[in-house]
């Protein structure tokens, strides 16, 4: 399928739309998901226009990867929390709803379900205040 | 934590324990899901003694990440699934089941809820034959 240029993922990576950022480099940007599943869920972008993995060439996704680990321990210190899940979805029946490639990093606590997959809109200002945990701990 | 190096992965590791191989490389080996969530689940180990992301060297993490890649696209092309979900999990309260950190590769289809984690076994002779599909298209 060909790649959708006006994907939210792709406006906020264009700076077309907002987003609170946690961390940046070359190829790959972190923002918090305004949708939460647990508070300090944070999403990994790689910057190329690729819809799915199958699309994402091998050097973006090894950078992918290594900002997946670098928030992943971020948000342990930041955070502590009991569990962290990191998951990538493709395709709507895997629970994709943004048709740009993206790394979810959950952080998880015992008996805490996870929230309904983009479903919520979180508060601003709460979500600043975890980034801002977060990003003292990169 | 301090690894645990009879884990059952670091067991199939070393080769002291069976699996059913789908591809290996130098740093990485990707192994069929005995209890497997969904038809055609696979399991990306690093090779490196690791238990959890935070443990993992970051080369590791990049090679892991390409045999994620290059596994996703022999299932999708082997068995054609809607959907496709990755997922690592850290810790119990993330569902890590065995101590040794490993990305799991899962097809997706509509309407077909995913099996529990590490609940049930499967058929080794009907697994066998999906993991030798899967091998004909890497």
């Amino acid at each position: 399928m060909a790649y959708d240029p006006n994907n939210i993922f792709a406006r906020i990576l264009r700076g077309d739309a907002p987003c609170i950022k946690v961390c940046e480099n070359e190829t790959t940007l972190a923002i918090m998901d305004v949708m939460p599943q647990a508070d300090g869920h944070v999403l990994v972008l790689p910057k190329v226009p690729a819809e799915q993995i199958y699309d994402l060439p091998a050097e973006a996704g090894a950078a992918a990867l290594a900002m997946v680990q670098k928030i992943a321990a971020a948000v342990r210190t930041a955070l502590a929390p009991e569990g962290l899940l990191i998951a990538q979805f493709n395709g709507a029946a895997a629970g994709q709803t943004v048709p740009h490639v993206h790394f979810h990093v959950i952080p998880r606590r015992e008996n805490e379900p996870l929230r309904a997959h983009a479903r919520e809109m979180a508060d601003m200002a709460k979500l600043e205040a975890i980034a801002e945990r977060i990003r003292a701990a990169l």
